[in-house]
């Protein structure tokens, strides 16, 4: 019998929508045939949340020994804070705190094998700021904590999968990280992650820095042809299958996603507005370049909406999936 | 009676899909119920646009003087080129020569008063660039040769409508070009249009410039806070209906989209992402500020796929609609 992949779920900020929609996944039996998802968390937060948003709350507790022998959804009770210690939907020190530690222990639990993938729920960025976390995102703490130099985050939906260059850095910063390296690095990691989903070489498309991909020169400074076109050149001698550098306006037009596996952006918004316009709560998130799948959801802690239930939790179940496919 | 709207077209470069979607304008039925079209280009290339593509041509020629006069849909040859002195599909001088005098002839016709409104085919960037012109694109000729100091683009589909702070400049170039007086007059020009297209004060977002509109200045240098916070205030204290700043991403959202009837985009691709992969050939392209309505296509000359009969007409006519409707 082939034994069920085993995925580390982080439970995500305890004052924004994480512990509602790790309550849903945890009830869900589709998700438990194919895998069994263990939320790193906090038992006492979860079970004030199922008491506040009327969800039910039956999984067993889990300890660190017996992580290798459950098969069944469980939660490891990491402690870090109380469900009084916090106000649902505000960000605080605290919550930061706890987010940071359930994310360190799952990452944890991979390295050492007692699981097979780390699934995340949201953390709040400002909450972990707050507390002391210089990180930008949980995806740099996942590289960092693992020794990953060259890692890059892939957002992937059925509609259209998106992997970054630069993430999670101000606008004006973008232009002076870029370099042929990095951009050849990314593609790397890219064509290697879809041809594990897809199991064939990807279509990969290479947007552009500049509006019109800069129009032979007309505007920008010649990123195009002294920094991305060499990148694609040294890829293509690889054997990857690419076209561009596009114009970033025209490369997500229906057709061309069509025939598309995945786009290498060269900044946040240019993938993330394509992706959330088209394919929002569905995408997921996964680090390329650690030593084991991590995905995650794509949506953030929506503190406006945190503990009433209304939270979809669609995104975290696809991550889940994913995480699954991606270590089969 | 009420005079139908007469509108210059522009037949945008020769070498490019203009003559052909220039043709199918002439020959729509529907179009010259509501509208006069004029199209300011060269009848000999149109002539064998016609012959190579196998589209009718039987609209007359109309003269200078005679123009107040029509009001059925003519050609006013204004020379320039002949169709031997170019091959469709390519980049040189002389298309752009005649695609800029094209431009010029249909400006003094409607600052004149011999038209009501203007409507450019598309025109080829670098082409112009080899004849000389110096302006980054159409809008900005339009701009110089209208002495509009405060004008800006608009972009006009039912799904999605955006306006640019910035428009045809490299990425690196944008936040030094990020002013609140400029993102305040975007906002006061876009929400006058939008008053004249649906009669009623519109909803209007105004975007960020960085990752999750900088995340409370975690991204970037606080523009959000120095420069788009304030234009925001000020525009709400004149009566205008704001959201924002938004994050670039989550902005474009269905829902959002839903009840929004424009978007402040404070960059080229900002906006375009969305609009191309949301509405392609359906947007028409605006020039606000400038003395007469002026509309055009969302498209590029597409000199791949020029005087084959395989380009869509649809953004043209589109063009021309709305330029009729901020005509009445």
């Amino acid at each position: 019998m082939h034994s069920k992949s085993k995925i580390a779920v982080t439970m995500g900020d305890p004052a924004g929508v994480g512990p509602e929609i790790c309550l849903d996944l945890l009830a869900d039996r589709s998700i438990a045939e194919n895998a069994t998802p263990i939320v790193f968390g906090n038992r006492s937060v979860l079970a004030h949340c199922a008491e506040v948003t009327g969800k039910a709350m039956s999984a067993p507790t889990v300890s660190r020994k017996d992580l290798t022998n459950t098969d069944e959804p469980a939660i490891l009770d990491l402690g870090k804070i109380e469900s009084d210690a916090f106000t649902p939907g505000t960000i605080n020190e605290a919550t930061g705190t706890a987010t940071y530690a359930y994310i360190e222990a799952a990452i944890d639990a991979a390295l050492n094998g007692a699981v097979d993938a780390v699934t995340t729920a949201p953390a709040n960025k400002e909450a972990l700021h707050l507390a002391g976390i210089t990180q930008p995102g949980q995806t740099e703490i996942f590289a960092e904590r693992t020794n990953s130099p060259s890692f890059c985050m892939l957002q992937y939906s059925d509609a259209i999968t998106c992997s970054f260059v630069t993430v999670h850095v101000g606008y004006a910063e973008v232009p002076e990280l870029l370099s042929t390296e990095r951009i050849l690095e990314v593609i790397h990691l890219t064509r290697a992650a879809l041809q594990g989903i897809h199991q064939r070489d990807p279509e990969l498309v290479v947007c552009g820095l500049n509006p019109h991909a800069g129009e032979n020169g007309l505007f920008g400074n010649r990123e195009e042809e002294t920094l991305i076109v060499p990148a694609i050149e040294q890829a293509r001698a690889d054997g990857a299958q690419i076209t561009g550098p596009l114009p970033p306006d025209t490369a997500f037009l229906e057709s061309r996603r069509a025939e598309t596996d995945a786009f290498i952006c060269m900044y946040h918004d240019q993938g993330h507005i394509p992706l959330k316009a088209l394919a929002f709560d569905r995408a997921v998130n996964c680090t390329l370049g650690i030593p084991f799948p991590r995905t995650s959801v794509d949506h953030g802690t929506a503190l406006d909406i945190a503990w009433q239930g209304k939270a979809n939790p669609r995104s975290l179940k696809e991550a889940v999936r994913l995480a699954v496919s991606l270590t089969e």
